[in-house]
């Protein structure tokens, strides 16, 4: 990631200083290398910072080195983390922006950034930032709110990502090759954008309509999945905290509700 | 899924005899309606059955009555139950054949159903079926094997709407708007197709490079997520559930191979 924002950088004609906890790492680039962290910092009023988790980034950043300077975060963490490193910042006389990189993607159009913290600071760095991606979000002045998002989306993928490859695995354990199974296995993948929007538009108006399937008819889905998992010997850990979940929202009275009811339980 | 078969049927011009167990349904369609599923299954060669579950097919259809017969089993259920019913068709001298439908689509050229049991069988409906679905697909002799695709379907699917609603709670415990998270969360289902096919290819090569990001990374950014869920006094049973399988991965000293690495553990 530093690289790429490094190059960011640079392809948009900023003069750039980069720091790598790595020696020699970016001497190809077409950069300023800086030997330290506070040489990197003291070397620009913009100090973008994408590291491995807040602890790193406070264990690297000398807040009176950044005195009077803007940091911009990249790294991920949670909503707590995100205002609790703010409220660090402020404290330091440091001008704080919280920002996440979704796709992993930085520069041009298919970057998607999302920042968040004091508005006319955002408004300050908007253009400088635009070298990491012309399509990036503000959110607003909280600044855990990029961290919300990234938290709630994380959330989606990595969850997706589990159902992923427990359905290679079941695949693989029914002999079906997994070229086999992964055009389809796209086919199902394609279904949630649509899907998304309805869970969003139900939600926004809190109805759930079970017509085209209900809560009820997913259990039963599952069951049959769980029992296929377990006929071949696999763990069913992530289908059963799921069923137990759908379990929850049946006996609570919504069984003939949408699948969607329980973005609300 | 009754009144879309029955009108797949219809349109392409084949006469069909519907039954459905609530009388009256489907009077206006321009098939002849059975009072009986005997009287339906004694009106034609091929019987398409599309029911709650094979337990159901089982109770409706009198086996005496489809020998000579062909039978279409479109119901949903696990390897194990195809297989048994193809066992119970061939014991009564019954053609049968196991069928999936993917997307809940019927006819034209996005329907994606799936079909196995004896090619023979399968070749002589083929023309008929395509009614139903012009891109069916026929997966081979093992009678459970449309339904192994369709488990593993469904894992993948369900896992993956888990995350989805779990996404919107969290969102709208951070006070984001589903509006606002909705076009974000469609950008991260995107991703997942490129991904199915690269854990495919990691899958089929049996090589699970960790360049891109490790089992370890993904259960940093996990404990964030499982964090913000706790912290907002969220269930986090599948998260939780999902980040015990990559520590068994760790555990098992696969934490600098690939997350596609889980696909064969």
């Amino acid at each position: 990631m530093g690289r790429a924002i490094t190059t960011a950088f640079t392809t948009a004609g900023h003069r750039t200083t980069a720091w790598n906890r790595t020696p020699g790492k970016g001497n190809d680039l077409d950069a300023t290398i800086a030997s330290t962290a506070a040489e990197a910092i003291a070397a620009s009023p913009v100090v973008v910072v994408c590291v491995l988790n807040y602890q790193a980034v406070q264990a690297i950043l000398d807040p009176a080195a950044l005195k009077g300077r803007t940091l911009v975060n990249l790294t991920g963490g949670s909503p707590r983390q995100a205002r609790e490193m703010a409220a660090w910042a402020a404290g330091h006389g440091i001008d704080y922006i919280d920002g996440v990189i979704l796709n992993g993607v930085i520069g041009g159009p298919e970057a998607a950034l999302l920042y968040s913290g004091p508005r006319e600071v955002y408004q300050e760095q908007q253009a400088t930032l635009a070298a990491l991606g012309e399509n990036g979000t503000y959110l607003g002045e909280d600044p855990g709110r990029a961290a919300g998002f990234n938290m709630s989306l994380l959330d989606l993928f990595w969850t997706s990502m589990f159902g992923v490859v427990h359905a290679f695995r079941l695949a693989a354990a029914e002999n079906i090759a997994p070229a086999d199974l992964g055009g389809h296995a796209k086919l199902m993948a394609g279904l949630l954008p649509g899907l998304i929007d309805l869970v969003a538009e139900h939600v926004a108006a809190d109805e759930f309509p079970g017509d085209a399937s209900t809560i009820v008819s997913a259990a039963a889905v599952l069951d049959e999945v769980i029992d296929t998992a377990r006929t071949n010997g696999l763990d069913d850990g992530v289908l059963s905290a799921g069923r137990a979940a759908v379990q929850r929202a049946i006996d609570a009275g919504h069984g003939s509700a949408g699948f969607s009811r329980l973005a609300v339980l």
